[in-house]
């Protein structure tokens, strides 16, 4: 088994420091390679996504992702930038379906927004679509407006597309993760304007007949975006487009308070998969040492799972983070009085303590 | 001064009377007309902005909406549904600056889901683009793919698009509303993926250089629905286009908890323009005289105050409406222990009342 590890910028090397020492504590027969990705990659070598690091991703079974990007890089030319990394490794790795939970831990009520009683036991299973939508649509640019009552005008412009079945194989993912749970699937959609969308809602519906055990329903983003402050735990799975997925599954993870526990991952059609914390990079409090390195280790967790097909293993870490926070071990972003507040590596101490 | 009044559908009805009571008893000569709209216009006339509303609205100096939609249309074909009369007169009508307030009234703020500490005092004003962007951006429809992975296949696509006049006057009117408040805009986009949005964001870049007592900053729309929920008062001004808008503004909206007490504008250059309540037609309630006039009897008073320049009438209503929460007056929405709940009418007499 083969894990390609990137931990990229800001905060990152530091919280995929610890999610190493966590797989290197299971003993099983797995082969680590680092490789530079994102402003890091760009500063050694002149691109975010060095070609080096792309053959390693594609090579290995799963990839382990920190976090990209700085303030710094975000006046160079989009195609330079941080970001254009993780981009072109969920294009390049056809990583279309992406796993967001957003999930409020018992002892992280608190650390929340909402009121308790609304936020208490929340487990949303958002499934974003990864490689589709306006994040890759051609054409886009920028040209002179032909048509319309701004002819002649500068403007910019970006397609957003779906074929027939992109929207079909993310449909049965959400399908088939809602067998394993509550058999409830929400698709969030915006039927009302776009075609994309109708389109959209007409598939899931169609491939909805696949699974009369589950129940289905559709929801406009607008709306979705409302319901998911006034009453989340109404929800459980959750399936959109990219577009849509970006912001509802940021809105859902904070939500919960604690988006510094939740990992995410992202997989192709023969389970190949990149794991990453939900959070960013981080850059300020890069090198702190406060970092909470929960979220990546159970993004290595999940690895375990999808990837690499070791389930009682992924249980395991699962079972040590959830021990080290009934222990009261708390990073500054979660802390609260009448916890005990810990810095990154001592995190990681807690949680390979409790594996032992 | 002419106003059009436009009901729609669900409850549009009752609270747009509500409306009318209050613009009566302030003796302005106005002329008010009614006519079908959504729903209601589609079941009479065949369409839902039958060329006679159309006109109506056009030759009015304002246009008082109530709401439209029902899930019994849901089934129609695209054109004929009730959402294309309110997309159709913002286009005809030219409203390309919509503005959303999200107000959290001190006696309201239990309401909320959110922590009172975080919520109470809330006042942000989102400005949202409302004439372009994905919404109406040609070419759209289904074809046959003809590139990419899934050439062949049957497909859905929309455009997205800005043209540099399109943004920078929105970005003035940002600027402008921001001068008579805070002096803080922030501007949400997608600049790290789409053209459009790395448009939008140099032009507000240029056009703030002529506001410089204006603080201007830029935040990724993911990031922005996550902060709202974070820390929302630590906005103030918030520009952004038509879809962006369209789901940050629902979301900042439902965090106030009371979203039946939420009016909106939407403006064209002339001044001319079209004032609704920011909740829908909840056909779940329609005709059971329960649902919460005060967005619309607001909505009238930015009407007065943006469109019929009528600044003191619209501060009588405002402090009216204040008056009859401080009674403790509550439809059923925005009920809470301790407080007395009424009905739609009742609730119209007790703003009457308070103007007197
Ligand atoms: C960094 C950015 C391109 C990315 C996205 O928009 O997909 C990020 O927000 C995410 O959700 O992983
Ligand atoms: C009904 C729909 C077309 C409309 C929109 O998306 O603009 C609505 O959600 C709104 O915000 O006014």
């Amino acid at each position: 088994m083969k894990i390609a590890v990137l931990p990229g910028d800001g905060i990152g090397t530091e919280i995929i420091a610890q999610a190493i020492r966590v797989l290197d504590a299971l003993e099983l027969p797995f082969e680590m390679e680092t490789a530079l990705v994102g402003g890091a990659a760009y500063d050694a070598h002149g691109h975010p996504l060095p070609d080096a690091t792309l053959k390693l991703a594609k090579d290995a079974d799963a990839v382990l992702f920190g976090a990209v990007g700085d303030w710094k890089y975000d006046t160079l030319e989009r195609q330079f930038r941080p970001e254009q990394a993780i981009l072109g490794l969920r294009k390049n790795l056809g990583l279309f379906a992406n796993f967001r939970p957003a999930i409020c831990y018992e002892q992280l009520v608190d650390a929340s927004s909402l009121k308790p009683e609304l936020i208490a036991g929340l487990d949303i299973l958002i499934i974003r679509e990864l490689t589709g939508d306006i994040y890759f649509g051609q054409p886009r640019g920028r040209r002179t407006a032909v048509d319309g009552h701004f002819s002649g005008a500068e403007e910019a412009f970006d397609t957003m597309r779906y074929s027939r079945p992109e929207v079909e194989r993310i449909a049965r993912v959400a399908f088939e993760a809602a067998r394993k749970r509550s058999k409830r699937v929400t698709s969030v959609d915006k039927a009302n304007v776009l075609e994309t969308f109708q389109f959209w809602k007409d598939i899931v519906t169609e491939v909805g007949k696949e699974y009369p055990d589950v129940e289905l329903d559709h929801m406009y983003v607008d709306n979705a975006a409302m319901q998911l402050v006034k009453a989340p735990k109404k929800f459980d799975v959750v399936v959109t487009g990219n577009m849509f997925g970006d912001i509802l599954s940021d809105e859902a993870a904070m939500l919960t308070g604690s988006i510094g526990m939740l990992p995410s991952a992202s997989l192709n059609a023969s389970s190949q998969g990149l794991y990453e914390p939900s959070h960013g990079s981080a850059p300020d409090i890069a090198g702190k040492g406060v970092a909470n390195p929960l979220a990546t280790i159970l993004s290595a967790a999940m690895m375990l799972r999808y990837s690499l097909n070791q389930e009682e293993a992924a249980v395991r870490i699962e079972t040590a983070v959830k021990k080290v926070l009934a222990q009261g071990l708390r990073t500054p972003d979660i802390f609260s009085k009448g916890t005990t507040k810990v810095g990154t590596v001592e995190m990681g101490d807690a949680v390979l303590k409790a594996l032992a």
